[in-house]
């Protein structure tokens, strides 16, 4: 089986941007609210930080319930993992997401500043200062024969994109405009000389868009 | 987790028939042709019987790629398996799929003609006489924890609905019209009291309806 690179549940304003400016420990997504750009994930059965039963089965959860799908490793873009710039004052930051995060696999951090490997339950965080193919051939061997999913943000999937790495993309589409931040495209059209796309509105108001390599 | 019981891509026409009248051998969806009903997943990248390399991975492929997705068991009617009707004069029949079935799963063939049970590589097939409810605890107890697919025909999944034991349904509706043959519903909307629909269009030109639980 070939192992593919995976874009999934990434989302992006109508006007292409996958998060707002001025991003801090409270504010995540800069000036863009979460729940406008993922809204439409939270209430499905499916989604990742779930804490109750119940949830929705339609189209929306067809979407978080394949995010973990066959997937080994996971790469992620310094600013996703954290608010922090430059070196590393002390390793107290461990990512945003608690003692359990939701990845379940090993997960590569871009950053030209390494600091040693740690784990948080079954999560392994490694920090890489490496162009995209070596991360991505770090990954792929972590990932044992499974997938690897590029977590973002826009700034990582556009680097990768660049390499012509990515082999399928799922984008959501949130009906907002952020107006500036951290831009994915200008239009999803510009990805068409090499993928094939489906575009796929969903009765949650946003849009998801399909990507696979022609 | 709770186990639920899962109708997935079953193909009706746009008249609501799941197969033609007249199966045999030759022609198991009777004057039905099988392209018609389900030729949206035979391009895809993860439908079961796809033997070459490639394939599309836009939103058809979610739905053949999510099919066999934490499911332990399937229940199928007894014309599913074998257009043979009464009792068995013996015992070569073995099913449509050949040496390797696409199941790699127990299989509860419901039928009032029980025989001895048998496996082809990781499928075991069970021959059953016994209402839903109990088909339906047999299966549960042989998932493992797991999910059990409701695999069809379309009286087979009529019956469980009518003993409301089904969660969650995805029937595509096909462009065509069938005049008549094993009918699985008048309209959709009779599924309505009990269930949430999501109507997703495919650039395939088929109708997926996804069906989960109020």
């Amino acid at each position: 089986m070939t192992q593919l690179l995976r874009v999934q549940c990434f989302g992006v304003s109508s006007d292409g941007f996958g998060s707002g400016e001025g991003q801090s420990f409270e504010h995540p997504f800069g000036h863009a609210n979460p729940v406008d750009l993922l809204g439409w994930a939270f209430p499905t059965a499916s989604w990742v930080n779930r804490t109750e039963p119940g949830g929705s089965r339609g189209l929306d959860d067809y979407f978080t319930r394949d995010m973990p799908r066959g997937i080994g490793a996971e790469i992620m873009g310094r600013n996703k993992f954290s608010p922090l710039r430059g070196p590393w004052e002390n390793e107290d930051w461990r990512g945003w997401w608690g003692e359990n995060p939701p990845f379940h696999t090993p997960v590569f951090v871009l950053t030209h500043h390494e600091r040693p490997s740690f784990s948080l339950s079954d999560t392994t965080f490694h920090f890489l200062n490496a162009p995209p193919a070596e991360a991505l051939r770090q990954a792929k061997e972590a990932a044992n024969g499974l997938d690897v999913r590029l977590g973002g943000g826009a700034t990582t999937i556009r680097e990768f994109l660049d390499a012509d790495l990515v082999d399928t993309l799922h984008v959501t589409v949130a009906p907002v405009e952020l107006g500036r931040g951290e831009r994915l495209w200008h239009s999803s059209d510009e990805l068409l000389d090499r993928f094939h796309r489906d575009v796929v509105p969903s009765p949650s108001g946003f849009t998801h868009l399909l990507f696979w390599r022609r």
